[in-house]
This record gives structure tokens, sequence and C-alpha cells, in this order.
């Protein structure tokens, strides 16, 4: 067999954008099969902000890509040698490919490959794209972990990328207002002329925030977010009470040169359900105070008061919260002067 | 009439811990009640983490505290004089009292007060702890908005407070594995001896972030968060997948000098609910496969492909994702060398 295979390996860990030199490029031949091989040659490469957090030594929800290995990527080939039943000659298959010509996995791993037909009917781009891992994730996106509802405003951020411009169309789809955060005149005319978008904000002029402002007049109900940092930030503080925040990405972190987004990357890392509340949401029911005060008659929670005594000494009294100093509720109990 | 009513207004914002000097004590005589008006005088003051926030000029949920005004605070206290017919002397009523001996209010701002009966049955200050909002919070926190089932594990910051203790041993309630998070020997001890936590973690101590490894072997189901910055970091890096955290309060950060937390504080203030979600976990439904590409047909939504071609090019294409020169899907075409 004369085939050569080129691999692209991870050399060095990259610092800020990646560099050619982080990456040696090896031929080698392709090497005979096992019994049970399969040998693809890739076609199509996805290209992912994902990839470049699997550069990166950090917690996260893979493995990091190891140095000396061939970088990790999604894409699509077609088998050109088997020695499986499993898998013929010509099929199409999906999954991760690796950034190389050619590689090879054994039919026992053949679940973690998807079997494309013969005919997909649309390019196979698209496969990766609107159709693959970014309109899927788009889809979910919105109808399950952060569902949009007609009449509401919807915010997305990288709104012109392979996510992003699918999560817009699907909110527009379930009769959402929709604002798309992206960089430069051409993204955001591209957003509103040719994906119906109601409006986009260009994050690269200077008074994005008061554009993002003006274009959700009674705030965000929903926000897609792939972006995270002064993005994200500016997005949550128009967030409607009750907003929903589906996090997909966190993008302005990946290159790693800030830190922005760090505290919201275990979130995604962890599909996280983080909520906050408040105690005056629940204001009108009982239920709790009757089952708290059964439970202590019950003997099944025992409540501790701190009770300190003088209006005068409310100012420092308040400083024991914060340093530990009491146990329970810290309460203090008022003596008018006589 | 020769009542004298102490008030303690807002004269500076603190920075830091709360300064005597930060609010000045003022003697004034009670005035004469108008018609629907009510005077009360308080007996017990609620001291809360919150309160040190409403000192602060920051975005929040109320309206801060303005300078020169009586320091806001929930409380209980006593109708001396009344002229309304909705509430008689003698009566106990619960609400925001502020720091001072005496209030007065309009019957039309009755429904801001809660009427207790005569008899409570239990001592007035744990109508302010344990079955007043501090542990109405809790209950909610673990019924709904992270609700902790029986063998799951939770962990309780700020877990010898008025919120956390009663956290805690609801989740005992549930059947779950409570771990709880205080600092010192002797608060520790009372939750595990007193309380019948499962383990205490002394963040005072110097491995305590092992202690709560070694305390939560099969990861953290449900967070109650009452502190953020390292602590909360701490226990979401022990978080298992679709983890659970109620964020009730980020006490870290709100004596100000430091900024924990601040990423995290609108999730609270607008009681949002943010959800981390990855790809990989729909990767058994065609549902959005089907319905991406219905929607393509009809028109309904455009994908737009970018194919780059060259394997060898695939580290400076990644670099495309991140400076916005591409539109949708970016795709890289692999031709192996003849």
């Amino acid at each position: 067999m004369s085939m050569i295979n080129r691999q692209l390996r991870l050399m060095h860990r990259p610092e800020g954008l990646v560099r050619r030199e982080d990456f040696e490029l090896v031929r080698q031949p392709v090497s005979e099969l096992g019994d049970g091989e399969i040998l693809v040659r890739v076609l199509y490469i996805s290209m992912d902000p994902t990839n470049r957090v699997w550069m990166r030594d950090i917690p996260q929800y893979m493995p990091p890509v190891a140095i000396g290995e061939v970088m990790r990527a999604g894409g699509i080939g077609r088998v050109v040698e088997s020695r499986s039943a499993q898998f013929n000659e010509g099929e199409l298959v999906q999954g991760f490919v690796g950034w190389q010509d050619y590689f090879v996995f054994h039919e026992s791993a053949a679940d973690t490959y998807v079997r494309l037909p013969a005919d997909p009917g649309m390019p196979l781009p698209r496969l990766l794209g609107a159709c693959g891992t970014s309109g899927v994730t788009a889809y979910y996106g919105l109808t399950d972990i952060a569902p949009v509802a007609a009449g509401e405003t919807l915010v997305v951020s990288a709104a012109a990328g392979s996510v992003g411009s699918i999560a817009g169309q699907i909110g527009k789809i379930m009769g959402a207002r929709v604002i798309g955060i992206a960089g430069g005149v051409d993204k955001c005319r591209y957003l509103v002329n040719e994906l119906g978008f109601d409006a986009a904000v260009d994050y690269k002029t200077k008074d994005w925030k008061k554009s993002l402002q003006d274009a959700t007049p009674n705030g965000v109900h929903v926000n897609f977010e792939n972006v995270g940092g002064e993005i994200m930030k500016a997005v949550l503080s128009r967030m409607v009470l009750y907003g929903r925040v589906a996090l997909c990405g966190l993008i302005s972190g990946y290159n790693g040169d800030t830190k922005p987004g760090d505290d919201f990357s275990v979130i995604v890392i962890k599909r996280l359900a983080v909520r906050g509340f408040l105690v005056f949401d629940y204001r009108k029911t009982k239920q709790a105070v009757a089952a708290l005060s059964g439970w202590i008659r019950e003997g099944k929670i025992k409540a501790e008061e701190t009770v300190v005594d003088g209006l005068e000494n409310a100012p420092l009294v308040l400083n024991r919260l914060f340093d530990g100093s009491h146990k329970g509720k810290l309460v203090l109990r008022v003596e008018p002067e006589a």
C-alpha cells in the first residue's frame, strides 16, 4: 500500500491564537489493516471553537489532546478499505476524524461513527453545520435548555457563526424577536437582511452596549450565549426577571490569553443548571412556614437564634454575619430609651 | 407625645466591613399620627447579609439605601397607636421596620406588613429565622429551585448560618447526604453533632479543598450556595454532570473589597436560570436534524458554509473562528497528496 497519510500533531500548547509551529506535519505510509479494521479517507474537517479548548491543559469535558497526538476534530470521510463485515468500501462515515488524510478504526468502535446515506441530499459540509452538530446545538438550546416563546426577545451572541446563525433563525421560527450580536457591518447586515433577524448589534462599534439597550426595549427573555466575557455581561444586564440562559460556549476565553467566562466555564463543562432566587418571590405562600414549624415541633429541625441587644449596635453587629462569630439567625433586640 | 425615636441613618457607603461612623444616630420625637396611620414600636430587627448589599450603590434587586436615609431592615414590631380601622393597638406586625425604635406606616401600605397572631407559638426571633425568611429561603431552594433527592449529595456553604443551617437539615429530611462548609472547629462540630450533617468542611483549615473532596467521593448533586468566590468554585469543581445549583447568596463579595461572585451576582438579582449544555448529550436523537432539514427545505432557515482547502492550513484556519472573518459553518476540505 503506497498511500501517504499526513497528520497534524500537537507539538506545543498554543498561547493565544494558534501558530503553525504549534503543530508538526508528519508524513507516513498508511499501514496494513488488521482484522475488523476500516480505513477512512478524510473528506471534510469541522472547524469548531471547542477544538481550541482541546489544545489546552485545563479541566474540560473531554481529555485535552496530548502533546504529540494527532489533533482531534469532527468530520466526514469515505471508507476506502474495509476488513470488517460491518462497513463497505465507498460508505460515508461521520465522527472524530482528526487533522489528517486517513484514519483507521476498529469495528468494535463502530458506534462512535455515524453511517451516512449514499446520497445525504445536501452538500456534505452542511452535515457538519446547519444539519450537524452546529444546528443540533442551536435546536436543543432553544427547545430544551432555554425554550423561547412567541413574543419574547432572544439575544444570540456570535450570531453570524455556525451555531448562532441557526439559533437566531430558529428563534424567528418560534415567533421571538431576535437580536444578534456580531462583529462588523457586513455580518450585521447579513443577519438582518438575509437571515431575517429583527436587529443586529455590532460589538466592534464603540457604543455597542447602547445599541444593545436600544434593541431590547423590553429586556431579554432568553440569551443563547456563545461568547462569554464582556458580551455576556452586557446581555445579562439586559435580562428580564426570571430570564433563561442557554450557555453554549464561552469563546471569548478559549484562546487562553484572557480569563473572562472562567467562572461560567464549569457550567458548560458539567452541564449544570444554576438558578438564582430570592425569598420575596415566595411571599404569598404559607406552605414553607407550615412545613418548617412542623419539622421543628417534631424535632427534625433545630432552630437557633443569636439575639443581641441594642439598636445603637446595629452597624457593628451586622459585621458578625461575615466574621463567622455566630450560629443560626442573628437578631437585634430593640429597647427604646426611657 | 413624648416618645423619642432613635434612627440609624446611612451617612457614608461603607468600604469593607461596616464602621459605626458610617451611620449617624439621630434622636427625634415621634410625630403625631395622621388619619389612617399606624405607629409601630420595633421589637426585633433581622440581621441579613443582604443588608450589606443595600448599603452599596450597585445594581441590585431593590434600590440601594440612599445617603441620609434610615437603614432598611426586616423585623417585627408591635402597634402602639393606630388611627386606622385595620390595625389595633397591641397587634404584632412583620415587615420592613428599619434600624430605628419606631416607624409609622399608612394603611394603604398594609399589604407590605404581615399581621402576626397574638400568640405566634414560638419565640419572636424564630419568625425572622427558621420560620421566617431564612427558613423559607432554605425550603424553596431545595424544593423548587434545586430539588434534592434521597441518596444524592448536597453541599451547603455558610452552613452554620441562618439559611444554611436550615437548608442542611432539610437536606437530611429529604434523605440526602449533607456536607456543610463553615469556618472553625466549633461550627463544624455543631453541624455534625447537633444538626446531624454527615460531614463538615472547615474552610479555615489549609487543606479544606482536600477535605471537601474526601467528603464528596461521589461528587456533588446539589449545591445550596450562600458564599460564592473560592468556596463556590471549589464546590462547582466537585459537581457531577447535570448537577444543580441553588444560588441563594454570594456573601464573599458583599463587603465590596473583593470581586468574587460578581459574575454570578446578576443570576441572583434577576433570578435567572443558566444552563450549560453540550451537543453530545443529544447524540441519540434524530429529531433535530429532521426539523432542521425540513426548515431548510421550506426556506425558513438559510444554511451557509465556508469551505477552505488544505489540511496543512488547519491550525491557521481555526483562528478564523475567533477573528470573525467568516460566516456560518467553517469547514476544511482535505485532498490527500498524490
